[in-house]
């Protein structure tokens, strides 16, 4: 059997829509019994021998064979390649699915541009039910805008032509630590760090604040290093204060540019000025959004310590109780700008690092204004 | 027992050569029984109680205690606190090292701007035999030239003080893949891949090129898609033609600027001019680089295929004899620019996500020439 191309759709007559469409879920019915299939589609059907061949009406009149229409159609329809390999995947793992395009079933869903396919639930057909993936195809040196990601799921093709799924979601926080803090903490602004010399019972222990600073058979066992970013986020609360910050000075409560959201006002506002303009100093206003998601973390009661050693900003927990009994941390959280574009390498490298550690990936989407939109990845089998 | 500053070495008498020095190898002997301490060994011993005091003779003449001291250090000398946690993590781990500053046991040693400390191999005393790890003390947030960082350890003290360590050494490509092409293969341009869709047998599966094209129950079984990097190493030698590329144009010679090492007379120059173009479009200069590793591996019988998943440009086999039986994969490779820095935190990334899967991460140095220096970074304890 051949299919007609016109217009960029290949036309089947014949028993095509019993034998293509209602059986196996391919294409879209038109007059009769005839089908118009999406170019991916015609093409599966002609690696599979289904088709014999597609007549070119919209160029030579040629019988175009499948390696004819697989040169043809990636001439001329955008990432077609990437399309094809996704689409046949999806097809091996037993989904009968449809090209997200205008007119086709289930492209109502297709409400995000970047959205390729939909796939109905296995043994379903599109349309009949809610979609259970909605694919975007991507090829692995495209930029992928952070702020369109939510609630859709990745195709990445690599060079060598593998497929990885990564699905997305809008995660919630809530956690549930409960150490309150001691009044009159004070410390020493030592290059990156704040130590607070003579740190509160609890302190590091149950609110996991800072780092000991620990030598075997030290005299000084109180003494607890905090990063710029912790230290911040108590200076703005007025709970450190530093001992050499005159909290006094108001010429030190002239902030205006890019105030973080909630912040106009901190309590030791010479101490929070001081160790502001540190983290700035090392890090820039990178400074700041991170200081933003780690006050938001907090807020909700959930701990963010460094993620450094998994090249992320934060590791959080969601309840601590004592250091000594840490639970594992659940998810690590990469600080981003609202308008980012995720290489999908460097995408792959965090979701799967994260994955070897039993963490989920959650990006911070945050903006100048201290405002956040989380986004986690993670991988996915279809 | 107190210590005396002056000109930034803190100098303590007594009995100190005997009891610091010659038992627990801190300092260099000086006059007498004097003995010459850098700033993190004075601070060392004032937190455990060994010296009382250190008089400070540069400044003020005060009696400092160690807090005292640790706060006038971290404003009077380079990132003196890293180094104080480094310093005292290694004593705590039963080292005794020395600073590495001219005049200094073992400091000879320290022929690279990046050494901070010398550690002798456990037991022994600085200078007594070759160090076991000379250490780059680096705060998370340094930039680290990849040019420089060969066989050192590198000691990363993250934001919340916790330290972790990196050994790197310059690795050898080795490998016994010996499949030999058969001549004549042709392939089609599509995209940012070469189908090839007649392949020759073992292409795949003993020479590990590219991908089967897969769909089940295809009529065609012999389609295998190739990378841009793959395609073009094979035109570079001749060993593949594009079938719409005529190899006969001089005029697809003329390349001139950034060629590749041993590259200069492609035997099929049409088509690798064609194959290059694109992943030159794809992928900036970046491609030459990221060919030029490829190259050298196969030429080092050595398999490289994407390291997407991993984050990496490349994983390499050393051996293949054939995919149905493949090995574990060796090795990650990232390509970097030979003037590279490197964010700590990425190192990390990278370093861990490698340890993760058993493999070793190697950086591939690549200059514009196609010259390529190794470097690989692996977790250490010390």
């Amino acid at each position: 059997m051949d299919g007609h191309l016109r217009n960029g759709v290949v036309e089947v007559g014949g028993n095509a829509r019993q034998q293509f469409h209602d059986a196996r879920g391919y294409g879209r019915p038109a007059d009769g019994n005839e089908i118009r299939l999406a170019r991916v589609e015609a093409a599966h059907l002609l690696l599979r021998g289904d088709l014999t061949a597609v007549v070119d009406h919209d160029g030579s009149a040629d019988r175009l064979s499948f390696e004819e229409f697989f040169v043809a159609s990636a001439a001329a329809a955008e990432r077609f390649a990437l399309r094809f390999l996704v689409y046949a995947d999806l097809r091996d793992r037993g989904f009968y699915l449809a090209p997200a395009r205008a007119g086709w079933p289930g492209a109502a869903e297709a409400d995000n541009d970047l959205i390729d396919l939909i796939v109905p639930p296995r043994g379903t057909k599109p349309g009949d039910s809610e979609p259970a993936y909605r694919i975007a195809v991507v090829g692995e040196r495209e930029s992928l805008p952070a702020d369109e990601l939510a609630n859709l799921t990745l195709a990445v093709v690599d060079e060598e032509s593998e497929i990885s799924y990564l699905e997305t979601a809008t995660p919630e926080f809530d956690g549930g630590t409960t150490y309150s803090l001691p009044a009159g903490i004070t410390g020493s602004l030592i290059g990156d760090r704040v130590v607070v010399w003579d740190a509160p019972d609890g302190f590091y222990d149950h609110g996991f604040y800072g780092q000991p600073l620990e030598v075997r058979e030290a005299i000084i066992d109180t003494a607890v290093q905090l990063s710029l970013v912790e230290a911040a986020a108590l200076a703005a609360e007025g709970q450190l204060v530093l001992d050499d910050a005159d909290d006094d000075q108001s010429e030190a409560t002239t902030f205006t540019a890019t105030e973080i959201a909630g912040d106009t006002s901190p309590d030791s506002p010479a101490s929070y000025t001081a160790i502001r303009k540190q983290g700035r100093r090392v890090e820039g206003e990178r400074f700041d959004r991170r200081l933003a998601v780690y006050r938001m973390l907090r807020d909700r009661q959930v701990v963010p310590k460094t993620g450094y050693k998994f090249g992320a900003d934060f590791r959080t927990y969601n309840t601590v109780e004592s250091v000594e009994d840490l639970p594992h941390s659940e998810r690590l959280v990469r600080v981003v700008e609202t308008d980012h574009a995720f290489d999908p390498r460097e995408l792959s490298l965090d979701v799967r690092l994260a994955g070897g550690v039993r963490k989920r990936m959650v990006f911070a989407l945050t903006g100048a204004n201290g405002e956040i939109d989380w986004l986690s990845v993670s991988r996915l089998t279809p």
